[in-house]
């Protein structure tokens, strides 16, 4: 999205008296940079940088999808290395990568938590704070604060000014893009579920108030629908999976589960209410996959007894998605778990208890644990998890169905997200969240909205390319209909109340010993 | 340059849930408008707009050659009337005309002196008072004030909003436009003579702080060279010689006398000094033709008794341009000059008298004069008068012969300026000042500088044809080379040494009489 070029422009004399900005302009199209515009109020400072570096300029220039704009002038005596940030303007936590624009490295990257988690956990309850002016006003300045420090704290650790920065991507669902233009969000979860935009014009930093160069261009990713958001198209981008032949499935993990199915000539995606269970603040002692969370579990199937490994090497505070679903599906495998996700209160085990709540099972004991009390995960908090896997199943077969397309069809499954790196693809086929199908189909992408926002500040190609994904796309509602509450009842069980689904899921006999 | 849209969109359903704003433009590219941007700022208001509309609204769109631009939304519930501006940025005045975009009709027209005068009569001195930023900046807010005064007296006189101005185009000399916008004039009168910038961007009145609907498109002329302004091109278009098949020649005589000749298929230009005599200041009694002025005079070759008309019928205070050329030719018929320029002491009148500055004729004696002092014209005053027409004369030779053409070849002779439509092209050929064509081929154009600014504003078309008039103008630097003085010195008899060059103009036998 940004170039820089290096010219020598002939001195005007009288023999060839074009005006400055002129021969400046003259020069670059014949270069190809055409059409090219000029902020207006810039002309006077840009002119005066010209005659100061004495026609020895690197123009940079930024592409806006429509024409090209002189960005700066630098003196053409050093070179200019521009920089960008690439941004995943998550719900829950913000991703940044600093990118050198001439070789495409990643030269930082850092992440912080979105800081207007305190005006509201959930997405819902933040639209409703920034229903007035103040609050949505509010909410902006917030992330806008996070964006100035975090990049003025990774630009300054290696050294690098702000003025060098002349492009941003970001990447986010559709209310959060919404938050970060101040626009209204409120239509967004309210029948019929209108944004106020899908595709935003292109912003400069300083309309922004973001404190690097004034003029850097900042793309904020369309989004396709109020839940459809720039970040899964960013994702898509990411996957590769609108240039394929081949068809596969993309799936992205976080409050919502938003699916897309399809290759280069038809996409197709819907989003559903899946996801909550895996990212803490649900089930009791869930948490995000932070430091202290247990991420893995296996349990010995003769002595019930399990072994886990925690985030950071600490002691653990909680358990994260990753470790839920190992939790599950190896509670199964041991028959601590029936068919039906209850405990077998059959089994008899220290750790199988029964509290207030009903039946528990105690991963690890107070002894051992960051706040002294036992980490233990009840029969409620299983049949939390189990609605999310059930709904994610019920998703991706709704999806795959309409489509006509089977399981087995499917080339790659791509996992968006840390989750996606983190889970293991035979506990999740174990619980019966994800299709039976080879575990090497499974494949995690790690942070694809982050790292779709720098393909596209790397490429200006791709503007095009997510015009047309945006256009490819469509978008099924999944409406709540006996049909669907009939497949997603079948998909609360372990793995399915149709095994024949899950043929590589060896259940347990046990796991059958206890009906209710 | 503006259209407006009337739009019933379809409300938002659960079947068609694409965004208000893309709803929006996917309309408005239905119709052909595309590519189509949204200023960032604005996507939050206009969509609230949408909103509280219904749905049925009527868009503004503003054409900046590269796209088009959503300006605002109105209801669609009554029809909204798009005005305009068309401004004749003069040195001297600066003349309004308000349009109505829908007819093309001019609602109301006014002018005002030009308020930098106080900061430099001449222009080199005002361009000497911007050197510093300080200076810079008061020439502009003066400018921006008197826009915004006068075009808030003109609107509120026929009850329009000032809101409802969506486009300026203002047409200027290349100085007064580098003013306009805050720039840098000194190099423009500097060698190598490089203005700051010949092409502008297209401008918003927020950006420049006109009160006026702050995304108004503003379109500043542009200019081929330091001394070819936006005006003479303006002028061109309001004269349609680009478009013509026949040689036709446009000359502007303000400050500078600039001179374009050509056709559809080229266009030269040059200019010159030989205006100041005519616009006042200059001459002792000169002045604008503002009330007061004489503007006509008729002299009585036996009585050698002068009648005059005054501007504004009131008594007069001094001459103006048309004024004196009438007043030297007719003094030259009647044999009170001769064709050196002097005054021919030997006729006996009282009206001849002698000065302590020499010779001198009176036109109106103390008694009929507005500030009872006799109005008198000096041979000084004449040698002055002399020495504008010498140099427009031999600019028009020199620019003529440059390109091959004869005078006799020009099918239209157009006088840009309100002094066209003042002067008595009989007289200005009795003096010498223009060639002896058929008086038929002189055609005043009055303002063309507005009429061209005009124009453009009425029809986007005529961006692309100012584009191609500024490629195909080649300007013409007069050198001062004995060649030009030799011709100078000519022209500088009354008619010209060479009589025969004005075959139709009859010396009478007194011209001779004197030879000092």
């Amino acid at each position: 999205m940004v170039e820089t070029v290096h010219l020598r422009l002939t001195a005007p004399h009288l023999g060839d008296n074009t005006a400055d900005l002129d021969r400046l302009l003259r020069a670059l199209r014949h270069r190809g940079y055409h059409p090219l515009q000029v902020h207006p109020p810039t002309v006077g400072p840009l002119v005066q940088r010209i005659r100061r570096f004495d026609y020895d300029v690197t123009a940079v220039l930024g592409y806006t999808h429509c024409h090209w704009e002189l960005l700066d002038i630098e003196t053409g005596a050093e070179p200019v290395v521009p920089l960008a940030f690439a941004i995943d303007l998550g719900s829950s936590r913000l991703a940044f990568y600093l990118l050198d624009l001439d070789n495409g490295r990643i030269l930082a990257q850092d992440s912080v938590a979105n800081p207007q988690i305190p005006h509201g956990e959930d997405i819902l309850t933040r639209i409703n704070f920034a229903r007035n002016d103040s609050g949505r006003q509010l909410l902006q300045k917030l992330l806008v604060d996070v964006f100035n420090e975090t990049m003025a704290r990774m630009l300054g650790d290696h050294g690098f000014a702000a003025a060098r920065v002349y492009a941003v991507a970001t990447a986010g669902n559709t209310t959060m893009s919404h938050f970060l233009l101040g626009l209204d969000a409120a239509s967004i979860c309210r029948e019929p579920y209108i944004p106020v935009a899908n595709h935003f014009p292109l912003h400069h930093a300083e309309g922004l108030e973001l404190t690097i160069h004034p003029r850097a261009l900042v793309f904020i990713f369309p989004n396709v629908g109020s839940y459809f958001g720039g970040d899964l198209i960013a994702g898509i981008l990411a996957s590769g999976m609108h240039r394929s032949s081949d068809i596969n499935i993309l799936v992205d993990v976080g409050t919502n589960a938003e699916v897309v199915v399809g290759n280069r000539d038809w996409l197709i995606a819907c989003a559903g209410a899946a996801g909550p269970a895996l990212e803490g603040g649900v089930v009791e002692r869930g948490m995000m996959a932070n430091p202290g969370a247990i991420d893995r579990v296996r349990i010995d199937p003769e002595s019930q007894q399990p072994s886990f490994t925690v985030l950071g090497d600490e002691k653990p505070l909680g358990i994260c998605g990753s470790g839920l679903i190992d939790l599950i599906a190896e509670m199964f495998m041991a028959g601590i778990l029936t068919i039906q996700g209850k405990i077998n209160t059959k089994v008899s085990s220290p750790r199988i208890v029964t509290t207030p709540d009903g039946p528990a099972y105690i991963v690890a004991f107070a002894d051992e644990t960051a706040d002294a009390r036992d980490l233990m995960v009840s029969e409620i908090d299983i049949g939390i998890l189990l609605k999310s896997k059930a709904a994610m199943y019920t998703i991706l077969n709704v999806i795959t169905r309409k489509v006509g397309v089977d399981f087995s069809d499917l080339k790659h499954f791509f996992v968006a997200g840390s989750f996606g790196n983190h889970i293991d693809p035979a506990m999740a086929i174990r619980i019966g969240m994800i299709p039976d199908l080879p575990v090497e189909t499974y494949q995690g992408l790690g942070n694809t909205a982050g790292r779709g926002a720098a393909m596209v500040v790397l490429d200006r190609s791709l503007l095009g390319e997510i015009e047309r994904v945006c256009r490819q796309i469509t978008y099924v509602e999944l409406n709540v209909n006996m049909e669907l509450m009939n497949e997603f009842r079948g998909a609360l069980f372990l793995p399915h109340t149709d095994p024949t689904l899950f043929p590589s899921v060896r259940i347990p006999e046990r796991a059958y010993g206890r009906d209710d």
